[in-house]
C-alpha cells in the first residue's frame, strides 16, 4: 500500500523517488527528509567516498503548504558533482565483483560511466521515502521509532547495546556510526588502514525498530521478516539477513529458544526476546531486532586479475575514482529507512485487512 | 509472473495451491510433484512427526491430457488425518515460539487447533507449486537444477560438498539429509536425544542452485538474492539468509572477497563464488548457493513458563500432539520449492523485460 | 487488497476461487454464497442453458465454525454435468465467435471440450466472491446493497426503475430479470423465438450501487470507473461500459450535464446523478449507476462459415450442445458480483490510505 | 511489466512520469516524444483552452547517448504558466462536476488552485509514456500503429473512415481532428459556438489498433478489452466505453454478429471486425477498434447552483480560468498513448507467459 519507485543513476541527471499511497492532509517536513540524507551522503568524513554532493533534495510533487494532497510525493536531488573523467580507466574493463557483468547479460548494455543504476547513490531515494514513511507513522504512533548502527567492522565487534533506549543521535557521536566509544576508535583505525592499504572492509549493521504495534505483517509469503530480508538483501552490497537470534540460534534448543510468556498489565508481552519481535510472519508487540550483512566494497585501488570489455584477461588497478573504503556508516541510515518503508506498508495493510480492528 | 496462491490451515478439509503464469501446451507429470510431497510429508522415518498423511495430490484445474491448457493449475491434497482431540490442551494456552498470540492480535481469532493457517503444512502447497516449476524450467534449460541438504544440526556441522555434482538422490541417502555419512549419523543421533528429552534442535540448509543463465533478477527492490531472502524467511521457523559468503564474508577484505574474472571459451566466468552466483541483484550464469537459518522447534514436550487465553500464568506441558523434534530434513524439498519459484518468476519476468535479448 | 484468484475449465473437474484479503473473525453464510449462486446457475428456466448443474459450492479453507480466520478462503464446485460427446462436433472447428482462434494463438493450444478457461462457467467463482464481500460491506455498511436488472434485449428497453427502491427480490419475479412486467413479457417471447430459430440475442444490463461511502476510489488510474469498467469488460460475452450519462452524455452541453450541488442536512448531495456517483475517479457518496453491453451468444445452431482446425473453409451448423439463447437473465447476477467486488476492494484501500480519515 | 508512475499536480513543479520495464540497449528519440506532447498541450488552436504551456520535456534518468540502459526512464515537464490568481475565486467553491468534493472526501484536503491530481494536466505524463511504447513495439513490430480521432462532437457524427489507411498526419489535418473535412468544420463551428455561450461539448472517439499479432491479452480478468476499458475510464471527463459491434451489437442476433471465419495465405482471419479484434479477451490478429465517450467539460463560464466548502447554497459563475469548451481534440493523443501502453503491457506479459511460443 506505501509504495516507493525510484529512479536515476550515479551519473544521470538526478536520483529520486515517488512515493504511492501517503495519506492527504499528513504534515510532511522535508527539513527532517533533508536532515536524513545528509547522514547518508558521501563526504561526510575522511572515511567515506570524497564525492562531493550536496544532496539537496527538491520536491516536484505531491506537497502543498507543507500538506501532503494525497497524490504521489516525488522528490529528487541533482547529480551535481559528475566527474566522467575519473571513471574513463574503469569503462573499459567488466570490474570483478561489480555488476558490470550482470548489467551486460541483463540489458545487453551498461552504463559508460560509474555504476550507473547499480551504484548505491540509488539508496539516496530510499532514505528520502524513509523519512516521509517515518513521519506518517509517528504521527500515528508517537512511540514508533528506529535506530541502527554499526555491530561489526571485520572481526570488530560492538558489545551489547540497550535496545530500548539507544538513539540515532547517540550512534552518531560516533564516526563510523558505532555506539560504543572503544569499539568505535577501533573500527575507525581499521578503516583507516586498509584504506591506506587500498582496500576495503565490511560488516554488520544491527536494527532495532521500536514501538509497532501486534498483529502487523503475513501469515505466509508477506511475512513481516520476510519483507524486511527482502529489503535489506536489496540494499547494494548486502548478503546476509537474520532476525532475532538467527544463525546463532540454530545452535539452541526449544527449550533455550523459546521466549516464555507473561502478562504484564494485562498486555501478553514475552520475557526475552529471541524471537526478534515476529512470530508467525507477524509482529508480537516487542522490539524488532535484526542484522544485515555488508561485503567489503568491490572497488579497491590494488590490480586484480579481470577482463576487458572484449573478454581479454588483463591487470586491473583503478588509478582514481570516489569510493568508500568501508560502506557501513552510510548504509545505517539506509537499513532504517528501509525499515521503516517495511513497516509502513505493513501497517497501512492491517488497517485495510482488518477493518473490524482498531490498531 | 509466475504466481502462486496457495490455500488451507492445517485442520481444514484440504491444503493447496492456485498456480498462474504457466505457459499452455507444456507437459506436466504429477508424478513428479507426487515424488516430491513425498519428500515433504510427515511420517518419512522415526525423525519427523507421527501425523499419518499420504499428501495425496489432486489436480482441480489447468491439464489436459497431461499438457497444460495456459490457465492456472490447482493442487490440491485433502487434510485426512486430522485429529483435533491431540490438541484438546493447546486450545486453551498461548504457547512460547507459536504464532496464537500474532494470530489473536492480528484476526482477533485463532484455529482451534492445530497452527490453522501458520501450520508448515501449508509448504505442501509450496512443494507441489516447485515441482511444476521445475519442470518448466527443465524443458526450457536442461542444465537447469537444484539442490539443498542439511549442513548443521545444533553445532554439528556437514564439510564442504561439491556444488557442481551433489544431487538430491545422493541427499536422500540420509535420514537426516545430510550428505556426509558421518556427519549425518551424528545429526541422527542428535535428533534422537533431544526427540528424547521433548525437546527439540535447529540448524541451517545449504542450497545451490544449477544452470540459471546470466541476466536473472533487478539491479534494485527486486535484486535475486533480495526475492531469495524473501522466499526463504517465508519459511516457517527460518530466521536468517545468506547468500554467497555470507555473514563470514563480512570479516573479509574486498582484495580476498572479489572473485577474479577470466574468460574461457568466450565465456566471462567467476573463477571463485564468494558472491553466491549473483552481482547487484542479477545472475552472473555461475551457481547460486546460499544458506537458510531454522530455529529449534517451538512445540516441546517439556514444561513451559506461559499464559493462558485469558491472560492467566500457567506451566504449560503439551502431552500429545504431532510435531517434528528437527524441522530440517523436511524443510530440504521446501527451501529447494521456493528457489525454484523465484527463479521461475524472475526467468519469465526476464524474458518479457528484455524482448530484444535472447535467453 | 481484496483479491480473488480463480480457476477451473468448463469441463475439468471444478471452478473455484481462493478469496484474499477477508478480515478475520467475520462471520460468513455460505447460504448466502449458494443463494446467489442458484442466481447463476444453469437450468433454471426454459430461456437458459439446459446444462444442468446443482453448483453446489463446497469450502475448501478459510472457515472454521462459520467464522474467517483471516487466511483465505476457498470455495468451489464440482463439474458434474460433463457431457465431453455434446462437444464431439465442435472439437474439430474454430467456432466464429468464440475464443477457440484466440486461445491457440495464445497458447497453442485449446481445450477439446467446451471453452476450456474461456467458459463462462468460470463466472460461478466470481459470484461466490461476491457473496462474501458482499457480506463484509453489509457488517460494516448496512445500507451497502446492489442491484442489477435486464434493461433491454435486442431493441425491447425496459422502461427507467426506482434506483433507490429496486430489490434483487422484484428483479427476480421475472423470468428474464426485467422489472417491469410488460417489457419483461416481451424480452422473454423474443428469446424464445430466437431459441425456436436457433440464433441469439444481446441486450444490456444496468446496475445501481447504492450506500457507497463518499472517498471510494482512486484520481488516476484506478478511477473507481476504470476498475468498474474493467470488471465488466472482464465478463463473457460484453462489450460496451458506460457510467451516469455515458453515451448520450456526449450529446448534452456542460451547462445541461453538471449536476448542481446542495446541502442537506450538513452533506454536500447532488441534485441528479448524470455523474453515476463519481467524480474523478472517486465516489461522491450518491447512486453509483453503469450499464454494461453484451452481445448475442456466439453459439448458434444455424449454418455458418468457418474454418476446421486445418485451416480448411467448411459450414458448419452444432447439432448439440447447452448453452443460452440470452445471456442477459443469467448475467444480472455476474454484473452484481464484480461491482460487489470492486467496491471492497476499494473500500479496503481507502481504509489503508487514509488512516486518519474514519469511513 | 511495462509500467508508468505519474506525479505532479496541475498549479505544482511539474508534472512527470517513471517508466519502468523498458528494455535495455533501445534507442528512444525523445523528440518523438515531444512531438506527441505538442499534440495535447494547450493553446494549439483557438478552440483549446489559453494556458500556456510548451511541455518542454526533460529525461531525468533512463537514457545514456541516446540508449535506454534497461532502469527506469523518468521523462518530466515543469508547469511554468502557473496562474495562481486566475483561481482565486474558484478556491471558495465546490464546482459542480469536479472533483472538488470527492477529493476532499477521500484526502480530507483539496488543492488550493486547479485541479491539483485531478487535473488532465496529468494525462501528459501519460502521453510521454505512450511515445516511449510506441517506440519500443515499432521496433518489434514495423507494422504496429495506433490512430485515433474525434468520431463526434454533440450530434455531429464523423462518417466511417478507412480503419486500414487513416493516419494520425491526415487526422491533423483538422482542427478538432475530425478527418471528414465537412463534419470538422461543423464541430469547429459548434465548439465556437458553446464557447462564445460560456458552455461546452462533449463527444466520442474512435480508435483503431493495427498490427497487434494474435495472442495477446488474458482469458479472465485481464481480457484485453478489459484493460483497454480501464484505461480509457482512467481518462479524466470519459464515461464510456465500447469494442467492436459495443451498445449497437446489443440489438444484433448472434447470425448478424458473428464474424464469419477464413483461411488466408494460411492465416485464419475474420472477414468482418464486429468483435473489434478480440475474442475472449485475447487479439485476434486483426484491427482492435473502439469508442471512448467524452462528457462535456465541466467548467462552464455560465452561472450554477452550487455551495461553498462551508456548505452554503450560492451562485457560481468563474470569471476567469483556462479550460477547453471541448476536450475531445486534445483527448485524441491521449487515447492513442494508453492504448499503445496497454498493448505495451500485454505485448511483454505474453512473450512472458509463453516462453515457448514465438511473437
Amino acid at each position: 500500500m506505501f509504495r516507493i519507485t525510484t529512479f536515476g543513476e550515479s551519473h544521470g541527471p538526478a536520483v529520486g523517488v515517488v512515493i504511492d499511497g501517503i495519506p492527504g492532509n499528513l504534515p510532511v517536513n522535508l527539513d527532517h527528509t533533508q536532515s536524513w540524507l545528509n547522514r547518508r551522503r558521501p563526504g561526510q568524513s575522511g572515511l567515506t567516498s570524497p564525492r562531493s554532493e550536496e544532496d539537496r533534495i527538491e520536491c516536484l510533487s505531491g506537497l502543498e503548504n507543507g500538506l501532503t494532497l494525497g497524490g504521489p510525493i516525488t522528490l529528487m536531488a541533482r547529480n551535481t558533482n559528475r566527474k566522467p573523467e575519473d571513471y574513463a580507466d574503469i569503462s573499459r574493463v567488466i570490474r570483478p565483483g561489480h555488476a558490470d557483468l550482470t548489467a551486460r547479460l541483463k540489458y545487453g548494455i551498461s552504463a559508460e560511466s560509474g555504476g550507473g543504476r547499480f551504484s548505491a547513490r540509488e539508496t539516496l531515494a530510499r532514505v528520502a521515502a524513509g523519512s516521509v514513511a517515518w513521519q506518517m507513522l509517528r504521527r500515528a504512533m508517537p512511540d514508533f521509532d528506529c535506530c541502527a548502527w554499526v555491530q561489526s567492522v571485520a572481526d570488530i565487534e560492538c558489545p551489547p547495546q540497550s535496545e530500548e533506549s539507544l538513539t540515532r543521535d547517540m550512534v552518531d557521536q560516533s564516526i563510523v556510526r558505532c555506539p560504543d566509544g572503544e569499539a568505535s576508535a577501533r573500527m575507525a583505525a581499521r578503516v583507516e588502514e586498509v584504506k591506506t592499504a587500498g582496500d576495503s572492509v565490511g560488516g554488520v549493521i544491527r536494527c532495532v525498530v521500536r514501538g509497532v504495534p501486534g498483529g502487523i505483517g503475513a501469515p505466509v509469503f508477506d511475512k513481516l521478516e520476510a519483507d524486511l530480508a527482502k529489503a535489506m538483501l536489496s540494499l547494494p552490497a548486502s548478503k546476509g539477513f537474520e532476525i532475532g537470534s538467527g544463525f546463532a540460534g540454530t545452535r539452541m534448543k526449544g527449550s533455550e529458544h523459546n521466549d516464555a510468556l507473561t502478562s504484564i498489565d494485562g498486555k501478553i508481552t514475552a520475557r526475552s526476546n529471541r524471537a526478534g519481535g515476529t512470530l508467525g510472519g507477524i509482529s508480537n508487540g516487542g522490539n524488532i531486532t535484526f542484522n544485515v550483512a555488508f561485503k567489503p566494497v568491490s572497488t579497491i585501488f590494488m590490480p586484480q586479475e579481470t577482463v576487458d570489455k572484449q573478454g581479454n584477461p588483463i591487470t586491473f588497478q583503478p588509478k582514481t575514482g570516489r569510493h568508500d573504503p568501508c560502506v557501513l556508516p552510510r548504509a545505517v541510515p539506509m537499513v532504517e529507512a528501509m525499515a521503516v518503508l517495511v513497516i509502513a506498508d505493513h501497517w497501512l495493510r492491517q488497517r485495510a485487512q482488518q477493518p473490524f480492528i482498531k490498531i
